[in-house]
């Protein structure tokens, strides 16, 4: 596309919608604005502005479409697949000022907040009111509207689903700068294609979102977790579709490996509080009664130790709890630390096929020649695979990387699985989508593009 | 659009794509086949032809699409709005062959159909096998294609969702004749737009649907319900906000009324059995414990009383529960019996104002000048209020209909309700859902049918 550079007028229309100080220039930006959590990708925009309310942005998209000047919206920053990066330079549009919570609804079981609200916020929110937003990604300082535009999953998706599960209702802006109501504080609606369930999942490339109506649940009365050491990570996730197949639904299935929670102690700088297994699978229950609770724990407890299981240890007290899931939730700053450069596959394969495909990506990962290091969601089939580089050569590491990602996106098509379960395609993944999909999905999906976005101003160079 | 009439050369290809058989042309098909259950739809296709397989369908698109025929599919013809009433003639696609159960996967737990199977085939082949299918229509002898392409809802969805929400794969043939795999047997997806969402719901506007990926849940072990008279319907609709707001979540939460009921005994030959309320609530619970599932029936039943419920019956036999239910999910047929004609609003409101919304409705009706009768989903806010010609005059009745459902619609619209909550919009309620959603939403889903339908081939005149 050819995009139009910003000029004297272009900046002064902005400072007049926004005022001086909410526009920053290309020069002023600081770098953090320039990139996500994977650094590798990174862009400077000719201007960022820190947008208010529905009607600034409108009147910035308008402005923009008309003169062909791009613009990519921005929460927290907190992505991995480059969605937020201003890769044709343009508008930075940050959306993090906007970050009220507007209404909790409790005849509803609705929440309505700015997209800059950040989900641990929400969590603290609702929790004081007996209420529960389910979804739970690993990254609590992201904001809801990231969370919404990834269609964000986490570590609760077993039992309760994924964050598109839980909008409701929206507000969204389009690239040609209408502001739409979509959706709303019902519970069912078949009134026309679902524009809430199109845009969320969207990363930013269909509309803007301004405000966002979520639905809530009442709080579990009683939580507990148990912690199971395995000899190996194969015996670990063969147990899971035995799990699956009891019928009990834990909250979380979650693995982790022995030299994971070694660069965890190092990291936090804290013991876990079991060190005889090499691979553990960490399941968390809810429910309202206490019986109900230990009964399914119980039950999984006994099967695992069927499955060969080292130990089944209840994790019932808060300072437990965070020994165990601490490691688990901090593991992308772990692995960041460790190494000089990672990149992330984020790959998710039906339940029954997670354990043929970590045996796959074991072979895989010996071609490599970098080191690499799994964790994820057994419960749910989405797989992090975390590809350190150490002192590889930069270049050799580009290359190797680019193998080791087509072959394992290759491997997920083949069973039935998808390129990303969670962090979404953004610039990172689009080639390795492409392939996977295949041309007809995607000229589907370049056509919706087009229907919401015919100029293709809004972060452009993503997804599709 | 200008369709092209079909031929000697059309009907030629028909019968080469599907043999002589699955070929009928337009004289030779029954009535039936022209209308749904809201008969005041009708059209005669020039041919309707029934398809067993994907390529059959692509190859008929494919055509269709080249020539500029319009192609109409249909399931089991249930539905309420003419969303298969094919209106402009052409090709009747009937998928009512389709009906194979393919595979249920207890791993994934995950059951792929063909989308002629009845949805009542479904429950009572995954409840075999101890799973459930939670989305819960009234109408059992509905397909399953059908309940996707409305996103029907039903008498569960307070707890569970509706049809969306278990909808994890598709394959889908576009108006272009592509066959596209869309979504899997995978718990999380965050690879590009979400085709799978767009396509549940749009009444089959953008694509045949001829394989669906459905997500079962295990069964519940324990259920039981709770019938509550009432002194008046406003008393009993006061009441659900308070049950809400208890955190107890039913699977179901019902209203009728005394001459509801009057009509279903006539129509049904049985009795009911409790005659004290002019309104009832029916609440519906179920779990995995006989002690959880009573102490949350308890819980209500003492709730309702103390907000003046004149009784809180326990249903925990099989015999008492078909009793209640039954005379609720038969209510459409009986109320067809009732009357000479009648047509639905199956408008979706927020819980907290349906009170105010029946109060409104009362007034409606009054102005109205013909029968009307109210009942539906208290607790997910969806009404179905039913206008009963019964001996007007047929002119005036499409006047004072259209006034009536004018008002209704407009009055929704205003309390953030929308004018589907799961039937669809089809080809009655066009008008509506342009007023209530407004031009902007409008232009944005006509590019969405365009996007998919370049030619406007597939069901053209519904929805959009």
């Amino acid at each position: 596309m050819n995009y139009k550079k910003l000029d004297e007028k272009d900046i002064a229309f902005l400072r007049d919608v926004c005022g001086e100080d909410r526009v920053i220039l290309g020069k002023d930006i600081p770098e953090d604005f320039c990139h996500d959590e994977m650094e590798g990708q990174s862009a400077v925009p000719e201007v960022m502005v820190f947008v208010l309310n529905a009607t600034e942005v409108s009147l910035i998209l308008y402005y923009a479409n008309q003169k062909q000047i791009p613009v990519t919206p921005r929460g927290q920053g907190t992505g991995l697949v480059g969605g937020a990066v201003p890769i044709y330079g343009g508008i930075l549009m940050n959306l993090s000022k906007m970050n009220r919570i507007l209404e909790l609804d409790e005849e509803n079981f609705t929440l309505t907040v700015e997209p800059g609200v950040l989900i641990m916020d929400i969590y603290d929110f609702v929790e004081a009111h007996d209420l529960y937003y389910p979804p739970n990604p690993g990254e609590k300082s992201a904001s809801i509207g990231g969370n919404v535009a990834t269609n964000a999953g986490g570590m609760s998706a077993v039992k309760y689903g994924v964050t598109r599960d839980y909008v409701r209702g929206l507000e969204i802006v389009t690239p040609e700068g209408d502001i739409l109501e979509i959706g709303g504080k019902i519970a069912k609606n078949s009134s026309g294609y679902s524009l809430v369930q199109l845009v969320t999942g969207s990363e930013g490339t269909l509309a803007v979102i301004t405000k966002i109506i979520l639905r809530l649940l009442p709080k579990p009365k009683v939580q507990q977790s148990l912690l199971v050491p395995f000899q190996s990570l194969s015996e670990a996730i063969q147990t899971v579709p035995k799990i699956i197949k009891t019928k009990v639904i834990p909250r979380s299935i979650e693995f982790m490996t022995q030299d994971m929670l070694q660069s965890s102690e190092q990291y936090l700088g804290r013991r876990f509080p079991d060190h005889t297994g090499n691979a553990y699978l960490l399941l968390a229950f809810d429910g309202n009664s206490r019986e109900e609770v230990e009964k399914d724990s119980d039950q999984l407890a006994e099967l695992c130790l069927r499955e060969g299981a080292i130990d089944a240890f209840i994790i019932d007290t808060d300072e437990r709890n965070e020994a165990v899931w601490k490691p688990r939730s901090s593991y992308l700053e772990i692995i960041k630390a460790s190494t000089t450069d990672m990149d992330e596959c984020d790959v998710v394969v039906p339940i029954s096929r997670i354990a043929d495909y970590l045996e796959f990506s074991r072979k895989v990962e010996e071609e490599a020649g970098f080191r690499v290091r799994s964790m994820g969601h057994a419960g749910d089939g989405n797989l992090h695979i975390y590809a350190c580089r150490d002192h590889m050569d930069e270049t050799v590491w580009k290359e190797k990387l680019d193998e080791f990602f087509t072959k394992m996106y290759t491997r997920a098509g083949e069973i039935g699985g998808k390129v990303s379960g969670e962090h979404g395609i953004g610039l990172a993944k689009r080639r390795y989508q492409r392939e996977l999909e295949g041309e007809d999905v995607m000229r589907l999906m370049r056509r919706i593009k087009l229907a919401f976005d015919p100029n293709e101003i809004l972060n452009p160079g993503k997804v599709i």
